[in-house]
């Protein structure tokens, strides 16, 4: 038997992969199936920007006069049916997870001592064991993260109503989303962010996330001395003196790896399960998968971790390969990028997104989007691609296979897109083949 | 000199492509730039499409308590903002034709009498000429349709005020999308087909299409008689000798091509000028290119055909290639659906597609979408794909031009999805592979 502890996108994809290759599987699953990508992150996030996005899209067409009214959002109802959906999908995978053979254990924690395993207190015999516990929401070493209105991504759903003011401390992908959320929602929100807001994004790109945050306060390279309160939040003391009231503050500090129930696995500093290109970690048989082995902690980095696990534990030397893996954020657009190339190898080009399905009506404000293409001039190859429109997660899923495939700037010439459409990454990439050509006679 | 007739997709990226090749290049347009793409049909669905389904997802939010309401369209607001969204386009397209190096013609009638070439009445010389004159509304042999208040797709921007009731004649896409719209803002719409609504379409996804229809009264094998009214449209009469009282008619009886200012070219039946796949008219040095040739009067169809016809202008032998070009329709979800095999072969998986952006809050009413795979069980190639849910197009972009590659089912799972994501297909290629690998062992 094989046994997988955690039912997140990794645990959960590797036991289905390991269920259809026949194998008999156990996955032990302390709360609900679907990890925090389902229940915390991912599916939150899309919850709740699919109102933010609804509502700023209605502001716009009221101010062009097109709709009468912008409608507002009742918070306690968003989450209480949040969390009705949540179950819902919950209960899809559910069934999808037996479905392919896995036994699911609820309410169990998995344990590990080196090589032995247990469930809860008693022991079991497994072949082979793939740990995917998962990440946590990092706590920052300042005093009052423990009053009542402070939340993290984690307990964020707790908060009954929507604040008349948020701070959000932390500059990151989470911190820009929920900001851009409350926002929109008709929060007043600060970010207040260690160092620059977003960054290692590309310039432009961050220009336009920075466009999306408009009317969120942001202070960069501040420091947070305390949270302030009695019992409840009442402000956010900075370390220049300056005091911000709050009644709710969100920690969006990063991420750590939850592996205190995993014994005698060689672990980083930060507590990340350690393994090598095949998951393995330093205990025989004993594979790791998601946000437990660290960064990226992004979901299909974890579900093909998850299967890399699988794979290896079927005896085929798979081996992970984070090469192209999309990385998206969700502001009022969609914001997605990827690179096969080194930073700073190639040309980038980039140019407003053609107008399209879900921003036509920006364009009467003069900004549809972004479209970005960086072209390895020597071979034409495209080594990079982001996109700032509505859908381009779903665009940079193909254009990043298609990097890794070694997709050329010449090749877009074949591609037939749908109009219309918010995809400018074939166009820009269009334009570079011209280019190319013309430099070549 | 190369002269091209009609600014609308096929001519002006033919004309753009002929000028970057070095080549002095003048577009005659009649009126303006962009043709029936940007100022009557895609872009015209596209903005109210936009208001559509905002309207349709505020209405889902607002049943499940999150939304306190649901905006109102204001009619003339829409159609006045969406000429001006139009004709900021417009100069932009014009801006960069012209930057491309094509010197455009405005307000003028390119005409040929076999190879001579005239502009208004003036005889021009040219060592070649792309027709691309585009394409009219088909106006059906009934009485009546001369009565205000009917319109075609092309002057429905002229209607005043939100019809109470509207009365859609005809069954194929145009007729769908603008019923969706009208039944959105609040109209209370007819469908009148001869035929099956949708016909052709895939059983499911025309189901789908049916399922965002709700609310639209739907009468299929019926044939109108005549349109009634003394000055104004009152009602139509069918053929069975209901009558259907109506405010507006919008008549959705296809296209045909416009083609009165070419004469001395080899035509078919419906005026569709005659090309081979160079795109060669019966006329040496003449080309056409786009609707004027005929079906499948897609946008991206036209600008493929543009592009072959100035790379054989350039002496260059490029052949237009139709495989794979996928088909799109916008409803409550994009729909979008390509093949590259023949109809009936392979084998078709279909499943409700995962809740993304877009479409989160459906997830409560039970609906999300749909995707769906034929494989060839054969070989595992994919040979067609169909998505409805929001950002299809995009999708179907992409699969469509990796089944012309030739992709397989097992090299999917090389394809690293962004999450969450409304994409049913990857998965769905991903499960036809795992069931192909156990059947080969």
């Amino acid at each position: 038997m094989i046994v997988v502890i955690g039912g997140g996108p990794a645990g959960r994809i590797g036991a289905m992969h390991l269920a259809h290759a026949g194998r008999e599987v156990r996955l032990i699953e302390k709360r609900k199936i679907g990890g925090q990508c389902l229940h915390d992150r991912c599916m939150t996030i899309c919850a709740l920007n699919d109102i933010a996005r609804l509502i700023e899209y209605a502001r716009t067409q009221k101010d062009l006069g097109i709709l009468d009214s912008v409608p507002t959002v009742s918070y306690p109802a968003v989450v209480r049916r949040m969390r009705d959906v949540q179950e819902k999908l919950s209960t899809v995978l559910d069934a999808e997870t037996r479905r392919a053979g896995v036994d699911i254990v609820y309410g169990a924690e998995g344990r590990l001592e080196g090589g032995r395993v247990f469930v809860d207190d008693e022991e079991v015999r497994a072949d082979a064991v793939l740990a995917a516990t998962g990440s946590r929401a990092a706590i920052p070493d300042i005093p009052g993260t423990d009053l009542a209105g402070v939340y993290t991504y984690q307990t964020l759903p707790d908060m009954e109503e929507l604040p008349c003011r948020m701070v959000i401390i932390g500059g990151g992908v989470v911190a820009a989303e929920f900001a851009h959320v409350f926002r929109a929602f008709g929060s007043n929100v600060d970010i207040i962010a260690r160092h620059e807001v977003l960054r290692g994004l590309d310039g432009k790109v961050r220009a336009a996330a920075i466009r999306d945050l408009s009317g969120v306060e942001i202070r960069e390279e501040t420091a947070v001395l305390r949270i302030e309160g009695s019992d409840r939040v009442r402000s956010v003391l900075l370390a220049g003196g300056e005091e911000i009231e709050a009644d709710a503050v969100l920690l969006a500090t990063g991420l750590l790896p939850r592996s205190e129930s995993l014994q005698g696995l060689k672990k980083g500093p930060d507590g990340a399960v350690i393994v090598d290109r095949r998951m393995r970690t330093s205990v025989e048989g004993v594979y790791a998968a998601g946000d437990v082995i660290g960064p990226p902690y992004l979901t299909p980095a974890a579900r093909r971790e998850g299967t890399v696990a699988a794979e290896n534990i079927l005896g085929h030397p798979a081996i992970m390969d984070y090469t192209g893996i999309p990385q998206a954020m969700s502001l009022r657009y969609d914001y997605a990028f990827a690179t096969t190339g080194a930073d700073g190898e190639g040309v980038t080009l980039s140019a407003p997104a053609p107008a399209g399905p879900g921003s036509f009506w920006d364009v009467a404000g003069g900004w549809a989007g972004l479209a970005q293409v960086r072209i390895d001039p020597e071979t034409g190859r495209l080594v990079g691609a982001a996109a700032c429109v509505p859908g381009a997660a779903t665009l940079l899923s193909y254009v990043g296979y298609l990097m890794k495939r070694g997709i050329t700037a010449s090749d877009f010439d074949d591609i037939v897109e749908v109009h219309p459409s918010t995809d400018g990454v074939y166009g820009l990439a269009r334009y570079a083949a011209d280019m190319l050509r013309k430099r070549d006679g």
